[in-house]
Parts: structure tokens; C-alpha cells; sequence
């Protein structure tokens, strides 16, 4: 099943998705969804295509970030093998949907905005010192997170999260597929291509550590709830690791994809 | 004005401290009490001495902590000093009332639990891209966060959020003094006891960056909303840096206290 979440009528609504169509469900987003466990339809529905997409979760508890999770992307960025996930945090104004403008930061506090295609998973059941099994039980569903980075404040003191929690920077969407259908989400192609060129490709099979490893230890140091976003890492081919270094500019269009799941595309805009 | 927040009837309650009483207001929690501008009284009183004292806020939007902003914990960790502020981020469930066990992890999990008073801002109106003027003026208020660290799991990868956000391990409180009584937070003797033995002292004029560097800093990021809370750093003295090293046990009571605000006293215990 895809689930989704849209802006409608000045609020959100949790749609399920139906070939062309989302079918309206009586739950502001995909997190309540999860939360409540059966849901009624609204006998409404619109056309997926002209939606517009809101943050998959509009409020999540807990967005957790895993860093440093793809042995591509670790090579790149001259990091040792790590010995346990690597975790941050982004607050929840730092999330957009799957077709939203990018708001860049006023480019005197930084232009060094860069792209960073991952496989997020949102928490479908209350889960604490879970086994493996149950770590893979609590997963609702995938979905796609653009982790945009503005690499200067990343790297401006040891600690990620300045770098990692611009507002309105982090595409999620465009759909939240349920677990039944992905497994552990491991297997899948990722990438992502900068109008229309090809910078990041790889697949969910190259974490070190997957979903059920993250939820697993995660789970150990608090309690992980229903609509809880945790992004699992990205590939190599961001733009700091190139060579000169590419950052995203105004009018940029970033398009983060997943296999079986769908794409984040999203403009990067100055402000006014 | 001392504002709490109570628990009370399975709930919670924001009260306004007078002498030796907590008057009832008619908001969940201080955080409501600053977005609501003005708040009713309930009508009815209880003794502070008695209370059951909540999480300041309760479920605040973002905890902002910042590291590294003590110069003498800035020398006993062998740090450098920062040329910006360190943050990074704790989830609500970290949180514990001014008065409540501290959750020790399992044993096998950690035994590294140390201590780390802070002066904590609570955010009192939204800001953002703000002057140092209106840094100040979006401070709501004043209180004590006790930043209980799992050391091992803060120091397991680069990335400090893993060791700072057990659940139940974070005193907030015991009250909020607003800001017309303490300013911009400078000049407030700050320090923790451990079963009565001074461990940490100091003084917020240490501040590396002071509430409205922070304040202002922060809001270049993201929108700051009342009620969010944001740990501002500790003093040297923690037991990581003590040699040998000292660690937090079943049955230890920390004392974290700042001038003109109060203390919260917290008894360790290991899960049953």
C-alpha cells in the first residue's frame, strides 16, 4: 500500500494512493495513520499528479538522521569503516514535501548547499529494546528524504545539526510505501540527478547498518513512536566530494529517487 | 515571575510560583503559557514544596543543547575553543520533572552517566533571522537542565545526540524565571552536587556565547517558537574529566542548582 499526505483546504490530509488517484483518509498525515491503525475514507479523492504534497509526517516526534551508513559515501568522504551508527537530529520546520521549493539560505550565511538522497523509514508502532524481529515490526513503511546540507555549518564546529536543519531545506515524500511491500528496504536502487545529471547511484543494500540494525539500537536509547522519521544515510556523489566542490543554486532541481518508491524533485529558491 | 508546570489529575498544569504556593493556570504547561501571552487562573493552589513538578514544557518543539561553551569544561575536555557554537539535539522524551528518578540505562547498556548543569533559555515569542535586540526580547524565560550524559554512547561515534537523548535521563526545571527578572542570564553562580559534594562551579558569565549569541545565531537556522528549549552548556567539573573518571549509580542524588532560579534534585535509579 502508498500512502501519502497532502495540503488541502489550509490543512493536511492522509490519502491512500490508487493508481492515479489518492483516496482522502480521515487522518492529517501519514503519521496518525500509523498511529490509529485503521482509518476511514473522506469519499474524496484528487488526482496524485496535481496534488500537493505536504512532509509525509507533518509533526513527527523524532527525526533521526544516520550519518556516515554507505560504504560508498564514507570512502568519499575519508571517514573510517564506523563501529555504530552515526546519528543527528533535524527539527521538524526543516521539512518540506516532495514538490516544494528548496528555501536556500540567504547566500550570506552560506551558498554551499548540497543534495543527499536517502532511504527514511517512519515508525508505524511503539517500539523499545526491540530484538531484530521486532525492530523490522515496527517499521510502517519507506519513504524518500532529500538530507540537504548546508555543508559550512555542517562542518563549522564537530556537531552536524546546524548544517543539517535549515528551515524548510529537507524534502519528504512522495509517497510512504508500507512495509509488506519493501521487506527491510534493502535492495533498492537510489540516486539522485541535478537537473537532469546523474550525481549519486547506489542501492539500500550498501548501509553497513540497515533498518533493522538502526531501529534495533535506536530503540535501545529511547523509545521510538508511530510517524517517527529515522533517514538511514547517503550514498557517494555528493557535491562536497567532488572535485572542485558543486553546490545547488538558485533555480537548481534536485530529484532524489527510490526503487518501488518514487522521487523528492524540488527547486532550489533564493529568498525574495 | 516564577512560572511551573505541574503534574496534576493525569495531567499536567502550568502554575505561577507565589511563596510557598503554586497558583493553577489554564495551560497545559509554561511552554503554552508563553504562546498564550495571557492566562487565566484555575482557581485553585497547591504547596510547591508537595508537588509533583513536570518538564518545564512538556513537549517542547526543538531542545537545542549546546556544547562546548564553558571555557574551563572547554580546557578539562582538551577542546579548543569554538569559533561558533556547538549544537546538538535532544528528544522530548529525554525529558523528567525537577524532582523525578533519573532512569539509569541497563547495566549492559552503559554505566558512563555523568552530570552537566546548564542554564536553559525557554523561548517566550517567535523569532527569526534575528538582531541581538530581538534575540533578547524572544527569550521567554530561564531554567535548569541537567544534561545527563551517557559518556560511552555520546563518544561512540562523532556525533554527540546518541549519548544526550535517554529517555528519562533530563531534569528540566524546577521553575521558569522570566526574563525581566534575570536578563540576558549572565552572573548566575551555577553548579552541581553530587550526594552533597560540590562537583561543578561556575558562572554563567562563562559563557563562551552568551543566551542572545545563541538566540541569534540559532534563529539564522530556524524559526525559534515558544517553548522550545535551549541548553546553553556546562561548567567544568563533570565526572568525565575527573581522574579517575566518576560515574552516576543507582541510588546517587544530583544537584543541579543556578542562582535566582532553583535546583533540580534527582535520584539515580536502575530499571527494576
Amino acid at each position: 500500500m502508498q500512502l501519502t499526505t497532502v495540503k488541502i483546504d489550509g490543512s493536511t490530509s492522509a490519502g491512500r494512493v490508487e493508481g492515479d488517484e489518492i483516496v482522502l483518509l480521515d487522518a492529517p498525515d501519514v503519521g496518525a495513520v500509523f498511529r490509529r491503525g485503521e482509518v476511514a475514507e473522506r469519499g474524496a479523492s484528487l488526482s496524485f499528479a496535481d496534488a500537493h504534497l505536504a512532509p509525509m509526517v507533518t509533526a513527527p516526534d523524532k527525526i533521526v538522521c544516520v550519518g556516515v551508513n554507505y560504504l560508498d559515501h564514507i570512502a568519499e568522504m575519508g571517514r573510517d569503516r564506523p563501529a555504530a551508527p552515526t546519528y543527528f537530529a533535524k527539527y521538524r520546520a526543516a521539512l518540506i514535501g516532495a514538490r516544494d521549493d528548496i528555501a536556500l539560505p540567504d547566500p550570506a550565511v552560506s551558498t554551499h548547499v548540497d543534495w543527499e538522497a536517502e532511504l527514511a523509514i517512519i515508525i508505524g508502532s511503539t517500539v523499545r529494546n526491540a530484538s531484530p524481529d521486532e525492530a523490522l515490526a515496527a517499521i510502517g513503511g519507506y519513504t524518500v528524504l532529500n538530507d540537504v546540507s548546508v555543508r559550512d555549518y555542517q562542518r563549522r564546529t564537530t556537531q552536524f545539526l546546524a548544517g543539517k536543519t535549515f528551515e524548510g531545506m529537507t524534502p519528504l515524500g512522495p509517497v510512504v510505501v508500507t512495509r509488506d511491500e519493501l521487506g527491510d528496504g534493502s535492495g533498492l536502487a537510489i540516486g539522485t540527478q541535478i537537473d537532469g545529471v546523474e550525481k549519486q547511484t547506489s542501492n539500500t543494500s550498501e548501509l553497513c547498518f540497515n533498518c533493522i540494525d538502526i531501529v534495533q539500537d535506536l530503540s535501545r536509547i529511547i523509545t521510538l513512536e508511530p510517524g517517527d522519521v529515522i533517514a538511514t544515510g547517503t550514498p557517494g556523489g555528493v557535491g562536497a566530494a567532488r572535485k572542485p566542490p558543486e553546490w545547488m543554486a538558485d533555480g537548481t532541481v534536485v530529484t532524489c529517487s527510490i526503487e518501488g518508491i518514487g522521487a523528492t524533485i524540488n527547486r532550489c529558491r533564493l529568498p525574495l
